[in-house]
């Protein structure tokens, strides 16, 4: 069965997690936004379908009849149908509870350029950024991260889970730590060094051969204007 | 089994979604932090320990040998534990897609109050959460709130998923409207005449003979100084 990946074009955004576990566990899907024909329109058009469980926002996925919302969510479906996190009754909800976890740090992220509302621009809600981005580089970077590296501290391999290989969360965690290298360059580069086991995933995600085709396919878009954003005014020591 | 439900005492925060859904399926636990004898400090001197699952936060629940962290993945468990959701594979993933999204519209409700640092006082945020809730109401509010109505007229029943009876995100969906009204009761009042099946799944629950005794018993926190929280300046019509 091939997914159909519905995502917004032109920025990675959320649908770049459900990405990431399709490409590295070489499952085949169309990322509808982009295919030829689609319009800018084709998401927002889609959303409207009449469906018996509709998606609130995207990234969501068919599957067959099935339609997935929530990023973590369709995540969890992938992990338990294709093995992406470990099929014991312990794994299964660790790497769920992982996964949330990112996604609150992903949130918390995004908020930093758009504290006031998702919908106005940067331009209107610069001074709250600048004190939020503040109080993210300060005590959430530290927070969050502190918190992986314990985990992968306890863990004594190189992945979040047991089972010595991937899960679908470490992914997750690769492309976590890369949006804040690419919005954050100068607080990551004073603090990164605090957290090692999580920098070594980094590079060991972006090395896996799993993914090799994919990073070298030109499909995996720049964070541009996204969730992650490179503001300097935001960044700082 | 008894569970050990770990949340700060004071307030009903996200403690309170899991704590609903073991109350109305009649589900023994211990709540850990108001245990005689147990210290202000209890969660905070818990979270210290060594796991070789550590939460990132409260609520957690001990299962045995489990720690289970995040408060969806918390009811992900319970709900295929104890039949709080459809067994379907389509349900099971559907109710938990639902919970997400409630706990979206949770965080956003709390960010209204601090849009810039959780560990900042209200007092030095004010100016930015006017601005945070004004948005809230204006646009969050009817965005998920005609979210859920349109799942609810999908649905051709009483509560969100198949199967004729309430699963976990129901009594969800009751608690975050519960705290709507308690926290923009001036706004609630001017809009929820636009989502009847909402405002009457949250009548439901609040009438549920499972709930009953837990209603009766105290032992539900009010609101206070939680995640939804009454400031008039931040309510409007």
């Amino acid at each position: 069965m091939t997914y159909n990946l519905w995502y917004w074009d032109g920025i990675p955004g959320r649908g770049e997690f459900v990405r990431l576990a399709l490409e590295a566990a070489g499952i085949p899907y169309k990322e509808c936004a982009r295919e030829p024909g689609a319009t800018a329109q084709a998401v927002a058009d889609d959303m409207q379908c009449d469906r018996k469980h509709p998606p609130f926002a995207p990234p969501y996925m068919e599957a067959g009849q099935l339609t997935l919302g929530q990023t973590a969510n369709v995540l969890l479906y992938l992990g338990e149908k294709h093995g992406l996190a470990p099929a014991s009754v312990s794994g299964r909800y660790w790497v769920n509870q992982l996964q949330l976890t990112i996604a609150d740090m992903v949130a918390e992220a995004h908020d930093t350029h758009h504290p006031i509302a998702a919908s106005d621009y940067y331009e209107d809600q610069r001074e709250e950024a600048a004190r939020r981005a503040e109080n993210f580089r300060t005590e959430r970077i530290p927070k969050f991260l502190s918190y992986f590296e314990r985990v992968l501290y306890s863990a004594q391999g190189d992945w979040l889970a047991e089972g010595g290989r991937w899960s679908y969360a470490d992914l997750s965690l690769f492309h976590l730590v890369d949006g804040l290298l690419y919005a954050f360059p100068k607080r990551m580069m004073s603090v990164s060094a605090q957290y090692p086991k999580v920098m070594a995933l980094h590079g060991r995600v972006a090395n896996l051969p799993e993914l090799r085709d994919y990073f070298a396919s030109g499909r995996r878009l720049p964070f541009g204007d996204g969730i992650f954003r490179h503001y300097p005014e935001l960044d700082g020591k």
